[in-house]
């Protein structure tokens, strides 16, 4: 492709981009496929020869497209938000044209020093103290394992050290999977994993988990990592950080926050309150891909101790030496991959084209929509808010008078028909979780586009379909 | 931003974009900066107001782009490539516009069956049998983490096995870093690895790998895996495939195929007899992103045994679950990370606007190069090519007549400072390793704009430096 027929090509899409970002509100946010239909009509394979880009974006508009699921639809209810932005969007347009590959300062400075920057902005944006460093991780699952690679780093100053076999790590029963994962991909061990009991906001019970440090310990296992949480996946609780920062000071126990969805909501100032101990760990993380106009992926990942993150990922070969490498950052030091996308570029963007105030406007605008649900589930009958809302989720069932006598699994079932009912009408789109047993419909408000009547669509057609299902 | 003020920024960007892919052979390649230089001048704290765009992309140009190290110059020749192309840049607008998160199925249905198509695609181009099936991993160093974890698991069937304690892993000493950083993140430690020694073209010794193995066995170590490179990072070396494969069979020993540069060039007939072996691997990983006009990241993973690969990494939580599980691919399954971005789409782009042959022709036209390169070199008195050329990259030095009793550190300093000297005009960029010793020159030809133009510069630059310093 000649450079005149890509700035022809490249500007058609842009007028199809900017169509997308006025007009994706119209599209149906759920695609209408079975498992196996795209495939079914794409090449089993490859071309030999060169084909045509009308041809190629034809397909893409043709069979691509009607199989995708809109994730920046203003319907948007479902898991947690994903939302990007304009700025975002053209960041990443020149990400991919300079095509740099940022692993080290001398691989490309200014993308280096541009982190550094925007984490700089973003520490102090969620209000931590300078004692953190930040870095881009690609995904909170990423982190997660940074953090618990780092802290059986610290058990593991010298090799074939016995005890590091007996490290265990701790979270509540409500912690995303992605530390199960990490635990498992750690090489610690699920059988060395202790998951705590929650109270009935859906928070760690702080008790408990000194009960199973102060056991464990007397067993001779080395508890390592506690991995507290703000904003649960499944209803946004957040565990009692002053209390279990209390418990892991002075035990060695490196303490990890995850904060993937909330942590954006650190940046208004009436928020941050919800987030009090989380100056503590030893290290965070939050997703801006999430719920801060920059698109996926770009997860903060905030750090003390740097020297136990570089005693864990740095390897210097001698081809990546460089004569700069004592003075500088070289961030392939700082997690898994040794390639790194310019990412700082979208962040730098996004701040700078919003502000901190217009980022916090956007939080308060969902948070306020949810609380505002919130406010109309409770005062329907038949319906019941079954998590305390805090951010952009409402978590909810449906649990009609007729449905007194039925047991818990008939209630899941009706509740289940319902969430299927509301998303077969492609609109809105909801996910679920289980939540104390109970089948319970979540609704994230979080996406750039989603105005009022947006979650008044959605609650009416919620309304609709419950009234729809027989219990 | 409004829809209409993206749009126009966006085609203002397009326009920056299209003079970028065609005056980039302008730009000196490399920054003159230093460590610092680009934080100074960037504001310490975000700012609370929005900001105008024309400021913000004014300080993009005047303040980031003269702090860019520029990976798609045509004078690029250092580290391996990591070549983009216009597709490319195109499906990234999209995948940034679309936003979508791709983790399962029903998050995107057609990003996954588009990433199954895709990598089968590839499969076929590479000539790999059809037990092999494909997965995209941002990087290599993430590919070959999850390979040593899937080997890993193999043998912790039961929790607690302790026999995992005493997994072995090999590769030779001329094997990626990347190999050291997975044995030390999947804690199976360094003190179990084994780097095995390398033939005079710097390949994998058979005879001491099975060796090492053997004396493993015999000390009651678990050898689980073997790393073997076909390319490596320093020279390009090719490691005896078929041996190795020999050795692992039978012996329930992982195959791991590290063929992250030269792996492209198995799509090319006339090159594929030198990965013969690499089908008889249990996992293979090589970059589109490197050389094969695919924006970074998009790393091919192809794995044999896709159920150790699930027991390793699939965890589903509640709030994940979907109706159609038991049908289709959740790639989130499939590797580290959760959320995923929509890199099936590049790689679409890129196989169909060149077609495999047009890809080929790249290769074939930077192998040329290379070897005319190679050519100039050997019958140029005072310098040595010293590996052998396979693939882009031709390893040389400069070691003149009067140099010859030199200690070899003293013409590795020599060695240096012709580098230094070439890399200062900042026209071209090469980079430089260590082989037997020896400081070494590496030229890496594989840049989309590279012509011959570009390398015999290059090379009359390198000749003029080597004149100016004295041995």
């Amino acid at each position: 492709m000649r450079p005149d027929e890509f700035r022809r090509r490249a500007h058609q899409l842009v007028d199809w981009m900017a169509d997308y970002f006025q007009n994706v509100g119209e599209l149906p946010i759920t695609p209408d496929v079975h498992p196996g239909d795209i495939m079914r009509v794409l090449p089993e394979a490859a071309p030999d020869d060169a084909e045509s880009f009308d041809r190629i974006w034809e397909d893409f508009q043709q069979l691509i497209l009607p199989g995708m699921t809109h994730w920046n639809h203003p319907g948007w209810f479902a898991y947690f938000p994903a939302n990007n932005s304009p700025p975002s969007v053209l960041a990443e347009m020149v990400t991919a044209t300079l095509g740099a590959q940022c692993m080290s300062w001398a691989t490309s400075p200014a993308a280096t020093e541009l982190e550094q920057i925007t984490m700089t902005w973003l520490r102090q944006m969620l209000g931590l103290p300078e004692g953190f460093t930040g870095v881009i991780q690609d995904t909170a699952s990423t982190a997660t394992l940074v953090a618990l690679l780092s802290a059986r780093q610290r058990y593991q100053s010298e090799p074939g050290d016995e005890s590091s076999g007996r490290l265990t790590v701790y979270a509540s029963t409500e912690a995303h999977s992605s530390v199960e994962k990490a635990v498992k991909l750690s090489g610690i061990g699920l059988e060395q994993f202790r998951r705590i009991a929650v109270d009935d906001e859906y928070a760690m019970r702080a008790d408990l988990l000194a009960q199973a440090i102060q056991r464990d310990l007397g067993n001779g296992y080395r508890p390592a990592c506690v991995v507290a949480t703000a904003g649960t996946t499944s209803s946004t609780a957040i565990d009692p950080l002053s209390a279990v920062a209390e418990i892991c000071d002075g035990r060695k126990v490196w303490l990890h926050v995850d904060a993937a969805y909330a942590g954006a909501a650190a940046i208004v100032p009436e928020l941050r309150p919800l987030f009090a101990g989380i100056e503590r760990a030893d290290s965070i993380v939050f997703n801006p891909h999430k719920w801060m106009l920059v698109n996926f992926d770009c997860s903060a990942y905030f750090v003390r101790d740097t020297q136990a993150l570089l005693r864990t990922f740095q390897i210097t070969p001698e081809y990546l030496r460089t004569s700069q490498d004592a003075e500088v950052v070289n961030y392939r030091d700082w997690g898994i991959q040794l390639g790194r996308r310019f990412r700082a570029l979208k962040l730098w963007f996004v701040i700078r084209q919003y502000g901190v105030n217009g980022l916090r406007d956007m939080i308060r605008h969902h948070v306020g929509l949810a609380h505002q649900l919130a406010g109309r589930i409770r005062e329907t009958p038949g319906f019941e808010v079954v998590a305390p809302v805090r951010f952009g989720l409402v978590c909810f069932r449906y649990c009609p008078r007729a449905a007194a006598g039925l047991d818990s699994e008939r209630l899941n079932d009706l509740n289940r028909r319902v969430l299927a009912r509301v998303n077969a009408g492609r609109k809105v789109f909801l996910t679920h979780t289980m939540l104390g047993g109970n089948h319970v419909l979540r609704m994230a408000i979080g996406q750039r586009l989603t105005m009022r009547s947006h979650v008044e669509m959605a609650w009416d057609l919620i309304q609709e379909a419950a009234s729809s299902e027989t219990a």
